[in-house]
């Protein structure tokens, strides 16, 4: 089984303006709609697009419960939260001109997890998480989700056994780094974020796949390198017309690590999730594609070993 | 009494950012406030401050309507809507950016308003406004009340005899103007759209006037020109620090009606609205200014006779 954890939640509204975004004038919009939100989340559709069992953990406010129940549901996503009483679940703000590639994000912050919400979700995770899972880490920290009880999850979950993929930037990645997990997907920034020195960006990631099994860097329209068992291999993108990137990597990730607890080849992996993250931004929304597509955009990918 | 009519009504939401709007990053807002929007709901609560008793009269959605009618409530409004039921009162979004005057707004379209709703406001209004009382109808009108409607609700009103104030654009501005009525305010761009010809723009403003009792022309930091009984004054605006521009019109007509409401002098009325619209924009929200204020800055608005 493949938990993904998203332990600051949000549900997406997308807002379609009618032209493009203009200080000073009235920006009507032409519809809203709403979209699950959350690294986590994400990762969870697209393991279910490619037919791997998997829940999401987390946790969930209860006041507005019904509206992020609703999109979950919709998008077909099982999940278990620790629900934490009298709070909303976080708002990010999607906005999408109209015949303009790309997107607009606006997130909250999210509301404030107690010690007693993240002793819930540590018995949660006791509960159900076994050696023979992989869990999936992604996403910002909640205030009051701190790297101290961030440190504490990865330490319960490398005693239980299990392999942790971690979607994380900034302190928490730091954090993930140093504790040891078996997946991180930064991107060119992140990495050198991660060093004092000014070494080789190569270097730098031949360092962190030492310690990490499989470490993936994302290159944004450039691929993306990969380093696991001592050889790194650059994984180029599809050129396609770029509608809303948002999920694009999460969209990777969730393929990539579906793709990878099905057994398949390493070069596999990496190609479809290009595939499915290319796919993926010619919708207007946070989640969507279509693995018949991305199956053949797949053929367009090249795996190749560097260096 | 005044009545303010919203056809359109809006909650706004006040999307407070860390820094200024970037697209490719994720913009994290510091903080999400909520605030009455809908022009007729800002012109209530600017009367309130002048101690004028007035009612919001519209249509409002019931899905969300705690939501509106706690915002209305801290603002000290009281409401009598037509309740239109299982829609949503729609959302407007004012994205506030850190250290950076003015905003960025963002306006869903609302909900559909069926004849059968249009008949309850005809009703609301025939059981309430009376000859001596004084209407304001302001902002855009909703999917479903057409021009069609707004001419038979104008009808309506000057059959009943009251005084009848329009802040209204476009087609239902030139409505208003055709039915006739006794205040319009717009800015130089809507005047002009108003003639085909291409004359002197305070001729049409002489020419709007004949038929409308009180024209105000807003002209943003230039002030405005109001032309009345056969004449024409240039009121200036004094020279503040601009936060949120949001509202700034409807500050002005609320108080300015709230004046004459009192019998107040035109020059008072017209000077204590400048300076109380150049109050509110120091704030950063849709609607606040402080009355008190605002009357120290009336001493620098000057009022002067044109032409």
């Amino acid at each position: 089984m493949i938990y993904t954890i998203t332990l600051n939640p949000t549900i997406d509204r997308l807002l379609f303006l009618e032209g493009t975004l203009t200080k000073g004038k009235n920006n009507r919009l032409r519809k809203v709609a709403y979209d699950i939100g959350g690294k986590g989340h994400h990762g969870s559709y697209a393991m279910n697009q490619l037919g791997v069992k998997n829940r999401a953990l987390g946790f969930s406010g209860t006041t507005n419960a019904s509206k992020l129940e609703k999109i979950l549901s919709e998008k077909g996503i099982h999940y278990d939260f620790v629900e934490v009483f009298g709070k909303p679940t976080r708002e990010s703000y999607v906005i999408l001109e109209e015949n303009v590639g790309g997107s607009i994000l606006i997130t909250e912050k999210g509301f404030k997890i107690t010690d007693y919400d993240t002793e819930l979700l540590y018995e949660k995770i006791e509960n159900k998480v076994q050696e023979e899972d992989m869990v999936l880490i992604a996403g910002s920290l909640p205030p009051g989700f701190e790297l101290r009880e961030l440190e504490d999850l990865l330490k319960q979950l490398k005693k239980i056994g299990c392999f942790i993929a971690c979607d994380l930037s900034g302190e928490a990645l730091k954090k993930a780094v140093e504790v040891g997990v078996d997946f991180i997907k930064p991107n060119r920034f992140e990495v050198q974020e991660l060093f004092s020195s000014d070494d080789n960006f190569l270097d730098h990631i031949r360092e962190l796949s030492k310690k990490i099994d499989y470490v993936i860097v994302s290159l944004g329209k450039d691929g993306s390198i990969c380093a696991h068992a001592d050889e790194l291999q650059q994984v180029s993108t599809p050129n396609v017309k770029l509608v809303n990137d948002t999920g694009a990597g999460d969209c990777f990730v969730g393929t990539f690590l579906a793709s990878l607890s099905l057994s398949k080849p390493l070069t596999e992996c990496l190609s479809l999730a290009s595939a499915c993250a290319a796919n993926h931004v010619q919708y207007n929304d946070s989640t969507t594609f279509n693995i018949k597509d991305a199956r053949k955009l797949q053929k367009e990918v090249t795996v190749e070993k560097l260096g």
